[in-house]
């Protein structure tokens, strides 16, 4: 049974400036409401960022207490932070995903397996950088993968146990002296190259990045939203209360058959619990 | 240079009850207000279809005098009958689209593509339907092609003078016996094959077929769209007023780079001509 691309909410995060002033005030309601609406619309994760430089694991305990009060999801929990990662954790009801480790951060990564290896449930975005940035080309990235995958088959972990994030940038900010770079399609690309070496490795593209700097920011997500499905993504960090965007990537889901529902009725079924 | 997918506005449809009933009523400042709206609107071409069975070609005569005051574009003749065709042709102040053949109607084919033989600068629609209906999978499709090609090349004509029409259907009436039928990844299928093996070939996808029968119609549209332009179509038959589906699609154009343009400069450029 095929199963319909998963949503990450990615609504709490302290980089947000209403959310960032929700946590300085510790307004539990704010925080709350964040987390009942995204449920509401459909996401199958909270994703819980505190976006602090002091007192990370302190706001992100605060955070997941408020979070999992309103609404009964698995989270997401998201930090540069190996440390702060597997310490926040500790305060959830239920396993999640850990957000992110990169080959970059060495000792954050080894730290993550490690947690995975003995929570059974947990599960880690793999962010396709490298030690010296992220690298253009949709090969660059699947190499990085590889040995990231390389690393999870010595700890006896399987590929499921990760979602590869593909790297969206900004479609907008190509660099002034080479305007090929961050070329969307390589981002595609990159997903579909996933899909087709590691099909049993999640992918999570944050749809949200791509927009940027642009005016009408939603048909973008929405178009990129839909490309990311139709190249193999089963996952997507984005704003589950824009209706257009969850309008466009149900349909999606129901013309290519992605949760293996024959004329559409996935669409219908979401029409009518007001997704859109 | 590449070239931004191009949009023939699907409005003027005889079959389309109010459009019905200003041509009953010979209501010319009706059809040209549908005319004027599109054009604004950024479409390329403006399908003209009287959807009668009784004189067709008088309805046709008229709309298009009326069409060509209020906007200059070329337009997109549309009728079963090749006869009907080449006489509305007459008609027109320049070249445009003739809309269209099929192998079913073996006399109307010859006679069109005679028609496109003797004047250059006119197209045709092939539709990828064969003497006994639709094949239902992609490689039925791509042979009709085959063989409208053959014919094509017989008389010495490019392969550039004829937008294969995939056949778009209904995503939401699949045969109740048969629900793998009527799916729109095996149109996507096409799309693509026809990309990759006759680079020249236009592809002109009638976009809004997709949605009949589904709520909320626009989300339909704006992903099947999308996942036709990343397929390959470089003409799209669609209502240029539902600024939903133009928002998504002049998105996918940037993010796909289909009018060559780096950093979304393209869809920039239609969000200051207020197109979405």
């Amino acid at each position: 049974m095929k199963k319909k691309p998963e949503i990450i909410g990615e609504r709490l995060n302290g980089s947000v400036s209403s959310v960032g002033k929700a946590i300085e005030r510790r307004d539990g309601a704010f925080i709350r409401q964040a987390a009942l609406c995204q449920a509401r619309q459909g996401a199958d994760y909270l994703d819980v960022c505190a976006s602090a430089s002091e007192d990370e694991a302190e706001i992100l305990r605060w955070m997941i207490e408020e979070v999992q009060s309103a609404a009964d999801l698995p989270l997401c929990l998201d930090s540069p932070d190996g440390r702060v990662l597997e310490q926040a954790a500790g305060y959830c009801r239920r396993p999640g995903i850990l957000n992110s480790v990169s080959l970059g951060r060495e000792e954050d990564l080894e730290r993550i397996f490690f947690f995975l290896k003995k929570h059974p449930g947990w599960k880690a975005v793999a962010m396709l950088g490298g030690r010296t940035g992220f690298p253009r080309t949709a090969e660059g990235r699947l190499e990085i993968l590889e040995e990231i995958l390389r690393r999870l088959e010595l700890l006896g972990l399987e590929e499921g146990r990760v979602y590869a994030d593909p790297v969206v940038e900004a479609a907008a900010f190509a660099d002034s002296d080479d305007p090929g770079s961050r070329d969307p399609r390589a981002v595609l690309e990159t997903i579909s190259g996933i899909r087709r070496r590691y099909p049993g490795v999640h992918i999570a593209a944050a749809v949200s990045n791509i927009s940027h700097g642009l005016p009408a920011r939603s048909y973008v997500n929405q178009s990129f939203g839909v490309l990311a499905l139709a190249a193999g993504a089963d996952c997507l960090i984005l704003d589950p209360l824009d209706k257009g965007l969850q309008g466009a990537l149900s349909a999606a889901g129901s013309l290519l058959s992605l949760d293996g529902e024959p004329s559409c009725l996935g669409y219908v079924r979401d029409y009518r619990k007001h997704l859109f």
